[in-house]
């Protein structure tokens, strides 16, 4: 048996997300059905997270146990013939029998893409939040700095999760403007159920100044979801990278378009 | 009656390109639904130029009379709020009476996409042509200057055409390379039907060596098709601006992503 680590990516727009649902296209499905297509095999496929519909990935991850004999560099060429115009695995890797890509995945990066013009494009709809506001970068900042650390991240938590641990650390938070393009990055060591969506929708209250970044404290130690700003549409969402390994990397920014 | 002139982006994707057809969307038909609905009147839309099905436009232009009083301001805002997701008007202008969007065109400036790796993008496989050979640009380069001129480009025209001037002036090929993206960007004062994609699949045989650059002089002065190179898919293309003055303007590069 062998273990293979896929590297994925997937345009979110024409998905009901990445996990297996009793409706819709999902990402998880796609993979599965051209898996089983080349080992012949029925397969369980472990994804490192799910995401939800229209959310983006660059760098997902996912792991299979197999018996193929398939030369695992050979793998994504081949995979990529079956699979959608939508997903592409740009990565394979033969990992140890013992590895799990949700469960030894030690953090994840996420990028948030803000269109901040009073028109809005066709050419980036799919790929980012219009919104056409004035904002104030050096105030989102700011209040970045409070989101920082570990924290209880109720607050920022779907009401429709039941997650008990809410516990988490966010190691970063990288705010970029390049023209009418706003790109914000997130580093933790895991994100809860519309984490990166809500904290995204906060500071964008805080960008338009109707959230002072001081009150992001209050609203951390609330531990109530009405407390926190909208939850940002999930077009803006990229999945950029999970990360398996304690080595340090600078999170940079992912900027789109030019 | 005023003249009014629009400048429009689309994502060509999901369009049968942009003049009216028996079947399929249009973008055409999208724009003249929209500035119906707004000014109550038939109107008549004139393009500045066709695009193909999956081509798509960050610079198209438009014009057509109206007795509406609207603002001319506002009017990108409002009809943006009627067209669908994939359309745009990025800017609205009142013009004199007797302008055309058309006739009074003196240059279009395109830029075609190539994104050269060994392994495809979902993420961009909208907006780019995945050639994953090696290319030599500064070869590309070399065969680009004996496109550029005023020649008689019947040879590099869609055998669909039966246009009978097919002497056109191309002023600038620009090809850049950033990373694995090659953006080649065209400017001339018109171009055949299918053009600039034939000239692209021309320039990809020269990079991999199959085309010697000296030979685009043959191949233009043949004038047949069959000595030209592929013509490239539709979805790499991008009608970036259409020209109407005079005023010198550097052409500059159109790059996709980050």
């Amino acid at each position: 048996m062998r273990n293979v680590m896929l590297e994925i990516e997937y345009d979110g727009t024409d998905f009901n997300g990445w996990q297996i649902q009793p409706k819709g296209r999902t990402v998880e499905k796609e993979i599965m059905k051209v898996v089983k297509k080349i080992t012949k095999q029925e397969v369980k496929i472990f994804g490192a997270g799910r995401t939800d519909a229209k959310v983006h990935a660059r760098g997902q991850t996912a792991n299979f146990m197999t018996e193929s004999k398939i030369p695992i560099d050979r793998l994504p060429k081949v995979m990529n013939r079956l699979l959608p115009k939508d997903v592409s695995v740009i990565k394979a890797l033969e990992m140890p029998k013992n590895f799990n890509a949700r469960y030894h995945a030690i953090g994840k990066i996420y990028s948030y893409h803000i269109y901040n013009t009073r028109i809005r494009s066709a050419l980036i709809s799919r790929y980012s939040y219009h919104y056409p506001a004035t904002l104030d970068i050096e105030l989102m900042r700011d209040a970045a700095q409070f989101l920082i650390g570990t924290h209880d991240f109720r607050t920022f938590m779907s009401t429709n999760s039941n997650v008990r641990n809410t516990i988490r650390t966010v190691k970063n938070i990288v705010i970029d403007k390049k023209e009418e393009s706003i790109c914000l990055t997130f580093e933790g060591n895991g994100f809860l159920y519309n984490m990166v969506r809500i904290m995204v929708g906060t500071l964008l209250g805080v960008g338009r100044e109707t959230i002072e970044p001081e009150r992001i404290k209050f609203i951390i130690d609330s531990k109530s979801r009405k407390n926190a700003g909208c939850t940002a549409p999930p077009q803006g969402l990229f999945l950029e990278r999970v990360i398996y390994s304690e080595e340090k990397k600078d999170i940079g920014t992912f900027h789109l378009s030019s």
